[in-house]
């Protein structure tokens, strides 16, 4: 069965530790393809969260001196309980304090997938100093520098750009789906962290290929989407209902991939 | 005059200590139906804010300790200021904390009206151990729950299902209105729960007869939006729209009640 | 090169110190304006992110003691480092704790434009006591009262009406454009205000211009969104496809200007 199917038939949990902005967003992106999200960015609960939860999901944005002690014990419970963590470093480099606490939680977590956009994953490779914004993009994704941070962080990296790159550090997969409009709305990222956590959370080891099909399941809903468009407004609207429709049929007719 | 009519003239001020996924969408819904929102989750303006109110909605998502603080701070002075209170009791069971603290403020604040779905609702009766996601549905709606919770906190109940379920403990009342799409959309319970706000607000004594007012409005808004929303994202605006055209002449002819 | 132009070439960064119910919003509208957003409320950013960005805008909703320390770190950092500073009063005189925050901020920070509702600006200038909800607005919008608040404070105001004021004390413009609608939905001020901030970090010394603008601008998208809208939440979709579609042509075409 493939793993969209999956979800929507198993509804798995997601708990998220997320940023103000988008929370909002990756709660119904994450009913729409058919996952349960929880939201709580509280230490007292992250421990029993992380337990409870198919898949959980770190989000560096609006970073609160809450939102970092949860995710560090989020992130501890999940790793002993076998739940798979991933990570999205939104606007490493920044600030002094936000890389600093991206980098503990590289080093004491074991994230199964490192979701970030291209100049993102860049300054974890140290190809880059700082990114600024978390909506500002690079315009070259080089595969070698993911592959790179794949290798030392030994896990799947998918680095977001106008080609995406996703990768354990050995294969490497290039996903040519998805449309620009997805740089023109804020959290877009936040929320394909959050559906590749809803993907590995029902591909058992399987969480490479997961992690390609949730990419290109997004770019999917993104180019049916902007058909029915006329700005990014009407845009978000539209993505949440082909999230909705997305179905693995869906998924196999558009995929582009290059490997 | 209709309770809907009436929060349109009086504009009543709906004070929500409020998650952080549901605020602007609640903001939103509430100015939809004519009330006039403020969201606060400070110590510091609780006590002040309750006192200006017209209705203090005390919602558990994304809860903090500033949250938790101001709720008891809230519920208390709203209490001593005669200013109804409403409580949605969000993933009660889904940690020791979060049920802790509800259960401290059910027990110190005296609620009017308490909303959640079925399964919270089952909770609170002893009838089920743990909620997990906010946007998870118990398929059943068993009224004798909900008496039961509503003779024990003596207040209100409004549980939330494909039926809807409103009981003071001896007058219960089905809901038919609704859509399932409802189920689909994050915070659309959270909404409903303000909305509450806004209608009991203007009812004087009658909290009762406002709960069912709000809880069919709220459902034939998602009836009437549905007809224009082609997935949850189009819902999303049209439930909007919908709440905002929603009138006294809509909620008669559309009104599904069994009791 | 006109302000909006500009702010398509150059992507200004605008770091915003943001309530929790706005948040997705005014990042979007950022965003679809062509600014390059950034949202942080931790005192530990504060300063670096301050002096990273082309404006910063301090916007008091819901305010917590970890958003007042930031403001207060970014402010003086701001305007060491020479940033413009844009501060939106929301709901100064609802609680003493606010209002007292509010006014340290104004006396510590010096700022390039405050940005409020009539109300709000009307409780600076000691004209009212004060405001209960920041969607509530105040009809008469008198030019005198946003006079004397920004030769209180040697700033500009923009204070949002049926008309909008914006002056320097000196001089005064009355804006026209706009549409009732805006009164409807949340945080359409929030919006504005940091819409503002993109225009003036742009201008070099000409604020007074760039605000006239930036706020004639806000209220043609509006305009044209409204055509699109059957009520508040089509309007938010298209009033967001309507700041992407901005041009200066519009803006010389549509704008209604007085002074």
């Amino acid at each position: 069965m493939s793993y969209i199917t999956q979800i929507r038939k198993q509804s798995p949990l997601i708990y998220n530790i997320m940023n103000e902005v988008g929370s909002n967003f990756i709660a119904n992106g994450l009913i729409a393809v058919g996952a349960s999200p929880s939201i709580s960015n509280m230490p007292e609960e992250a421990k029993e969260m992380a337990h409870a939860a198919d898949a959980v999901v770190l989000n560096l944005g609006t970073l609160s001196s809450d939102r970092e002690e949860a995710m560090k014990i989020a992130g501890r419970a999940a790793n002993k309980a076998g739940v798979p963590v991933l990570i999205d470093p939104i606007a490493v480099g920044a600030t002094k304090f936000r890389t600093k606490v991206i980098h503990e939680l590289l080093s004491d977590v074991k994230c199964a997938v490192i979701c970030a956009n291209a100049g993102e994953i860049a300054v974890l490779g140290n190809a880059l100093d700082k990114t600024t914004s978390p909506d500002s993009a690079l315009e070259e994704n080089d595969p070698k520098i993911a592959e790179k941070v794949a290798k030392k962080y030994e896990t799947i990296v998918i680095a977001t750009g106008k080609t995406d790159v996703i990768t354990d550090g050995r294969r490497t997969t290039l996903c040519k789906n998805g449309h620009p409009m997805l740089q023109k709305i804020t959290a877009s990222g936040c929320l394909l962290t959050s559906v590749v956590g809803a993907f590995i959370s029902v591909s058992g080891e399987n969480i490479y290929e997961a992690s390609i099909e949730a990419t290109s399941g997004h770019g999917i809903a993104a180019e049916e989407a902007i058909t029915k468009a006329t700005g990014p407004g009407s845009f978000i609207s539209s993505f949440l209902d082909q999230l909705y429709l997305l179905d693995q049929d869906k998924i196999e007719t558009h995929q582009q991939l290059d490997s």
